[in-house]
């Protein structure tokens, strides 16, 4: 019999989180998350997993193991468990952030939501599953040990080292050790910044540049930062009772996680220091901190309204001070450095990642992955979480730290690994693309329909509308021309009239009774082909042929 | 009498670099570039600036003045031009450039293109205009002096400061210095770096890592870098014969700057050295070095295209060093990483700017901006070329060097400044928006068309076809719902079966003849209706009633 490791998000592409342990039909399901929509991927609001495999009949899947509440680790649960309804297991925080998505999408009664304390081990089927606390931008993080029949796989989860953080517990290493002491099958382990040289750097780095921060400011200090950061956000509570300042947030997601982590003991806060957004006003501008949702520009949020000065609250003025303490996201640049820029129109002063200390990575450098891997010492070994360049220079570690070549796999997802206590290889291919949400709608919109969108998007789209006699195919009424999303209205006559007047050209050369698809073929290429030659573009060209 | 400083694109966006000189109705013009739309300027294939103010009756255009190649400030000229056939005078080599431009715009013969000397000075009406070289990524790039009535203007263009390039010249300090000495009104200084603590470093840093490179490399060697970076593809081909390689040049844009450059004396290439694309396989994988556009990942570049093998003659393969000699204009981050990835899977070894030292900027950092500004010591000061946190921190920089805040101006396109001999004031603001060239046109997409295809993109459409009874008002045919863009075929059915019932019923309700346009509204609201609540989707609904 083989294990087998199914890969169903995170390799290959950032986001998306999934994959799977089977052995003997039984299936542990670690990790749903999601990702975001790429350029190309028109009017799509999210996108996850296709979980087509787990569905198929005679597989008995056993329950879900959540890493850590980051969206790209469990924003897709609610459309799994609507689909396959098993216990998840996860930690507090975890959990917690778990339990809002689920309530808003009306399957909270039904969810079977099952908390694990860091250092438990749960029993699933033929797996046993150790969680390992791990030091990540969210608390409550966990790595994961799984005993199997075969040997152990461990998971760092997202993860980085630092041996002394503020807040939260340093990665326990030292578990780790003795788990590759008793030998390790295989390790799967985060590749975000393979990439990037020597070490990521400890949250305690930005104390230091804060404190100043708040030390400075001769206003109100306004920072943005991820809205599951619990750890950054304690800090700067703390900094908030030091220098005596009230502290308002803006941002639906902040506010709940902030209430979340509080109800749950994940973040001090003392009594009377929050005050109502509505109420900021009346607190003197050198006593109030701003916590704001938004640091990677997105249009709607607090940060970019509040740049803007559209937010209903609060407006960006002379002499705030705002921080933005993430960096952006790679494809979200433009964004931040739009919001960067309206801060300043307004009068602010802005820190930055790009010239001032006021964030640290929360995955681990080249520095800490080597040593993971040396901790861990497993005999197999596959990068995951990460673009295939990621994948590949973390692979490149293990291999300079001794594992061999043949022993590590670079995939992408859906294929699948078989293993024995001494052997891996390549398995299936099984289904891993893309499962787009739009709306309310879930693998509704797919190739054909992104296709058309881009093509309505690069050059909008003509409708034909034409009359033609049901016996002797003479034209009866039109062809009339509209269009949208071609040319402004204004200028477009002169071209849409030579259109016009080709279509009934070319549709004047038939003899007798053309069949209909003719007709619209031929209407079609006449409008195509005297557009393209005056403008040298290509709209969607939607004939409407009506048969009296 | 005043002089008129009119900005008409370069200041608070990056690229569009044009502004004007206007003394008593005559207008100096410098530069005249482009920008590339961003991501939603769908379809859009060229943003150039406004000219309307130029076109305006009663002034007179004396001429313009181009101060070096880069499309962003010469690759709006053929456009210009069209509508305003004035003298241009440039550098050698920008003219060279400029050359390929207007004959593809069929406008090179009626085009009166002056040649201009570093050192040389240009008389235009009451305008001297000296041409003094300066350092940056392409050679023959000059700063102006430009002397007026009421005092010179000096006009950085793009610079850095390279005491000792390995090619071209440094930028003239000494004749700026010179020039400062006998007094300037105000500088024009280019601000993209000025966030950028530091030196950006020279070209010469690059030769060591390069040499590794190619000492190193086991067989072919890729470089991509930009087309117009004729210094460091000199570098390259002085490699080329060092290590005794042949180069192949994929990419139209390079191989005619390149061709270029090679008759105009801007690179030395030993005879016998370039092989033809089409027989790279002829030569040992170990002797050949093969440029290539395409180092912000375009994807119809040559790298991309060798990157994914859909190249025609050159595919990457095991062995292959690839250099992007360039670091992703903020935007192209993602076009960029996949083409990495796409490399890195074909076997290849592929050297970046994250993770190598394969590129230096062309623009002056921090430490330049100040001694520009010291060097030239002006009245008045405007910082350009660049997003407003970029200009805000250059003007920052002629703060702390002495220059009095009042003197400073941070402005946006279409604000013009009026200058006297010891004044310095906001005045009239005039057109500067975007103008859109989209295939053949110009001008005729603007804000309705962009916001159509932007709801295209978003949700598709969907067309209501209906007959309607020209008497009576009753339905006679249809209605018939296509749609485009909105869900996938097979699973529209019943939501647009849906939409079509409820379009019968609200018709059903008119009583006598009701205008076609409330036929029209009636149509839209029901489907969109429909639409909403069961996908949360709005897709743009085209009714199309005929009056039988």
């Amino acid at each position: 019999m083989k294990l087998r490791y199914i890969p169903l998000g995170g390799l290959g592409e950032v986001g998306r989180n999934m994959w799977a342990l089977e052995w003997d039909g039984q299936v542990l399901v670690v990790d749903a998350g999601l990702m975001f929509p790429r350029e190309e991927m028109h009017g799509v609001d999210l996108v996850i997993p296709d979980i087509s495999y787990l569905l198929e009949p005679g597989r008995k899947i056993l329950g879900i193991v959540l890493t850590h509440g980051h969206e790209d680790h469990i924003g897709a649960l609610p459309f799994v468990l609507k689909r396959l309804n098993v216990p998840v297991y996860s930690a507090r925080l975890t959990l917690g952030l778990v339990k809002p998505k689920l309530k808003e999408h009306r399957i909270l009664r039904e969810a079977d939501l099952r908390e694990v304390r860091m250092g438990d081990k749960v029993q699933l089927g033929p797996f046993n599953v150790e969680f390992i606390p791990v030091c990540h931008s969210i608390p409550d993080a966990a790595a994961l040990a799984i005993r199997t029949p075969i040997g152990t796989v461990v998971y760092t989860g997202d993860f980085k080292l630092d041996d002394d953080p503020p807040e939260g517990r340093p990665t326990d290493l030292e578990r780790l050790g003795q788990i590759g002491d008793q030998g390790v099958l295989m390790l799967l382990s985060d590749s975000t910044n393979a990439e990037r040289e020597g070490h990521s750097g400890s949250e305690r780095d930005l104390i230091e540049p804060f404190e100043r921060l708040f030390r400075e400011a001769p206003g109100r200090i306004i920072v943005a930062t991820f809205a599951s950061n619990i750890h950054r956000i304690q800090q700067l509570f703390t900094l908030a009772e030091q220098f005596g300042k009230r502290v308002a947030i803006a941002g639906r997601s902040l506010q709940t996680n902030v209430k979340t982590a509080q109800e749950l003991g994940f973040l001090r806060v003392p009594a009377g220091m929050i005050v109502p957004l509505r109420q900021v006003e009346e607190v003197p501008p050198n006593k109030l901190l701003l916590l704001m949702a938004g640091s990677q520009g997105e249009p709607l949020s607090s940060l970019s309204r509040y740049a803007n000065r559209s937010h209903p609250a609060v407006g960006a003025r002379d002499g705030d001070w705002v921080v933005i303490s993430a960096t952006p996201i790679p494809g979200n640049e433009t964004l931040v450095n739009r919001t960067i820029n309206n801060l300043y129109k307004h009068g602010g002063e802005v820190f930055y990642s790009t010239t001032a200390k006021v964030h640290v990575s929360g995955h681990a450098y080249r520095d800490e992955l080597r040593r993971m891997i040396e901790t861990v010492r497993p005999r197999f070994f596959i990068p995951v979480h990460g673009e295939y360049r990621q994948l590949l220079h973390n692979s490149r570690l293990a291999a300079a730290s001794g594992i061999a070549q043949a022993n590590i796999k670079i995939i992408e997802d859906g294929q699948v690994i078989e293993l024995t206590a001494d052997s891996i290889a390549l398995g299936e291919q099984i289904p891993a693309g893309y499962v787009f949400v739009d709306g309310l709608g879930i693998g509704d919109v797919e190739h054909a329909v992104l296709r058309d969108r881009g093509l309505l998007a690069d050059d909008g789209m003509v409708i034909v509308t034409i009359g033609v006699d049901r016996g002797t195919g003479a034209l009866r009424s039109g062809p009339e021309l509209i269009s949208r999303g071609f040319m402004e209205d204004d200028v477009s006559g002169e071209v849409l009239a030579e259109a016009r007047r080709t279509v009934i050209h070319d549709l004047g050369r038939f003899q007798g009774e053309p069949e209909l698809s003719v007709i619209r073929e031929t209407i079609h290429d006449a409008v195509q082909r005297v557009i393209h030659r005056r403008t040298q573009r290509r709209p969607m060209v939607i004939p409407i042929v009506t048969d009296l």
